[in-house]
């Protein structure tokens, strides 16, 4: 096992800034390869619907849908799902109750809302769900029950009308928990497929596989290029980079509870990243010895070394509203705040995926059972975009109805506007009707 | 002049369908060479900053902001207000108060939003505008003030902090209606710079211009290239195709106000798309006599004559609900409903921008005065986007609370899915704490 050796900075050293922007700083790398093999993909999927995606699932997964059926029936998930050990059933569904309850706490009031103004014009927007969403689901190690569950039930609370699912079940295998996790989370219909096929036939349509309005949804390079380029046929979540933690702990924390939180990351994938931020060098160095002792009990030991010697850091600061604005510049999908009064570094957190407030909120129980979503933005988007929710499975309509007293009070306006634009037909359209309403 | 030869179409015949599917497709097509020009600009900003900005303003607008100075003068814009018609200024007043107050209705309530669930837990969302904004406003013909207002004012309703904005000046002109939009939509910063340099610009920051959150407003294909391959960096708004709309319309309509709507979308753009859903044949005979005679006073007629012969359409359909579920097909940018009674075929619309209901609400109130915004969802993107609003400008950050308490009832399960996971440090990071909070 090789040995650890995080990163360590101080926020008061000359050189900070720069060594930070490089520690924190991710680039996906060239993708032209992979940019042409997916659009060929997708092309031939278009081109060639089922059959095209019959091929390629022969091709990666190496099984034959044509004799299996590209579509689970209800029987294999059924068998499915009596492999899966009752306690984990039961775990499941305890998930699922609360991710539904915090979604149905987040879902604004659908249908439609107007007010009528001082002109005596109706306006008003429609708020209503997507008619049919697509939920990408990776197999073999990345394949996580927890992840159906986190992307299913905020479209069904938000109203879907129709959720498929698609899933790779390479030489035939598929994880039982997610066939019953899709079944808890009340997905409508599930796909033996994967990679840039799926997201093409979902996108498109094939004779199998409606085609939705949204897909939504983790997957490796593939997939995240395929729903890079089918955007705009249909709508996508958004492209997630390697997870992040990001952990502001004061010397009063156990280093072990600690050293677990950042080992929770690292251990997802050799990019992931984990940094604590400790106004005490010493609570730092017992931090790092908690992860050493930990490492020799865990099961993916060489991709934590590996994530937390490329990524990871240990960031010293003078004190914790030091270590708090930090935070909120790197803007991370995960921020834990190990404090005493986790509530006074609050409003110094601008942004942030999502915020685990004191000692006893592992992010570990926000993946899984807390309610809130596990899909965040990483990479510092959290900037400007947001946790999954109901939200990315609702459209707004703008609804404007102006009687001739409206158009006549507002109107004027308008025509002088389009006049100053030059567009004499927006003019039109409108002096016409204040003739006649005159 | 041309000859008005606008495509005609029957739901009822055998080829409907794939004719239908030809009328309302469109395609960008292939953006090769566009892709790697915008990239090196960009690549050039990132390494140069305002020397860079500076040189590709020179090449491309032909002014030395050195000498000018790359961000417009408290003195600039007064000057530039102090051009405008009365009649004008105070019509763009009138609008931004409408917008204004339209947006404010939108608006969710910001701040910490939290409950206690049964565990004992606190989960919520915290609800707070962007830090930051950036508004592209194009020069030139497609220079707007109305699009000035409508990007500008939902970010400063939601409380953007700091919202700057880029225009070009060829030649050293600016249309000083957009200085005054600026001035009265409340934008903190203009600056002289325009195409991918200045996105580029405000995505990564220069010397002079600060890095921003997101980027919106329409551009050239330059413009909207740049802000693709900026996304991720910053957000973005949605890339806006051709602007359409739809209108369904009875035989009692006057012809020449129907004529002159599907005029004021023509006029915008050859690429731009008018479609008429009628289920009279002879009133859509008298609409397109009205079309010719308008175009006679028209300051565009090539620009519409283009459109329509090019990508407008007239559909004949049996009855007006099966032109309402046509029109929700297409999910038109804007859709009226130019019918004796609207509200009867809202409920058949479910996709479409923004919906302008009865015979007085001509398109164009939308474009200036009604209130909701004129950037809106385009090629059939509004079964999955949204009309542009306060949304744009907000982000929600999760909270997650746990007392020892919440954990003990729900940290097991999220043990039993970590293990099933085989992520034993997230399961670790949960059992440590349930020990000690037995």
């Amino acid at each position: 096992m090789a040995d650890l050796a995080i990163t360590r900075l101080n926020s008061q050293d000359a050189d900070f800034d720069a060594r930070f922007a490089q520690l924190v700083t991710w680039d996906a790398g060239d993708m032209a390869q992979i940019e042409k093999t997916v659009a060929d993909i997708i092309a031939d999927v278009r081109a060639h619907g089922d059959a095209a995606v019959a091929d390629y699932t022969q091709r990666f997964d190496k099984i034959d849908v044509h004799a299996l059926g590209l579509e689970f029936t209800e029987a294999d998930i059924d068998a499915a799902i009596a492999e899966v050990p009752p306690a984990e059933l039961e775990a499941l569904k305890e998930a699922a109750e609360r991710i539904r309850a915090y979604h149905q706490w987040q879902l604004p009031q659908l249908g439609n809302h107007e007010f009528r103004d001082a002109a005596g014009a109706m306006l008003g927007q429609r708020v209503a769900p997507l008619q049919r969403a697509g939920l990408y689901v990776p197999g073999g190690r990345a394949s996580y029950p927890s992840s159906v569950l986190m992307n299913a039930i905020p479209a069904k609370v938000a109203g879907v009308e129709e959720l498929i699912m698609a899933v790779p079940t390479p030489n035939g295998e598929v994880n039982p928990l997610i066939l019953a996790a899709a079944r808890i989370a009340g997905v409508d219909r599930a796909f033996r497929m994967g990679g840039a096929q799926a997201v093409a036939a979902m996108a498109y349509g094939t004779q199998s596989v409606p085609g939705v309005d949204k897909i939504v949804g983790p997957g490796n390079i593939y997939v995240a290029m395929a729903k890079r380029q089918v955007f705009g046929q249909v709508g996508i979540d958004m492209i997630a980079g390697p997870s992040e933690i990001l952990v502001v702990a004061d010397n009063q924390n156990d280093p072990r509870w600690i050293a677990a939180d950042l080992l929770s990351q690292a251990e997802h994938d050799p990019d992931a990243q984990s940094i604590l931020i400790t106004d005490d060098a010493d609570f730092a160095d017992r931090v790092e010895a908690a992860i050493e002792a930990h490492l020799l009990s865990l099961s993916r030991t060489e991709i934590c070394l590996q994530s937390l010697n490329e990524r990871g850091g240990v960031i010293i600061v003078p004190d914790l509203e030091e270590g708090a604005r930090i935070a909120s510049r790197v803007a991370p999908e995960h921020l834990e705040l190990a404090v005493a009064d986790p509530r006074a570094l609050l409003p110094l957190i601008r942004n942030a995926g999502a915020i685990f407030l004191g000692r006893y909120t592992p992010e570990a129980v926000g993946d899984y059972v807390a309610g809130p979503n596990h899909v965040l933005p990483t990479n510092g988007t959290a900037r400007f975009s947001n946790p999954l929710g109901v939200h990315d499975f609702i459209t707004r309509t703008s609804l404007i109805d102006c009687s001739p007293e409206a158009l006549r009070c507002i109107g004027p306006g308008a025509s002088v506007l389009a006049a100053s634009e030059g567009l004499t037909a927006h003019q039109l359209s409108v002096d016409l009707r204040l003739r006649e309403a005159d």
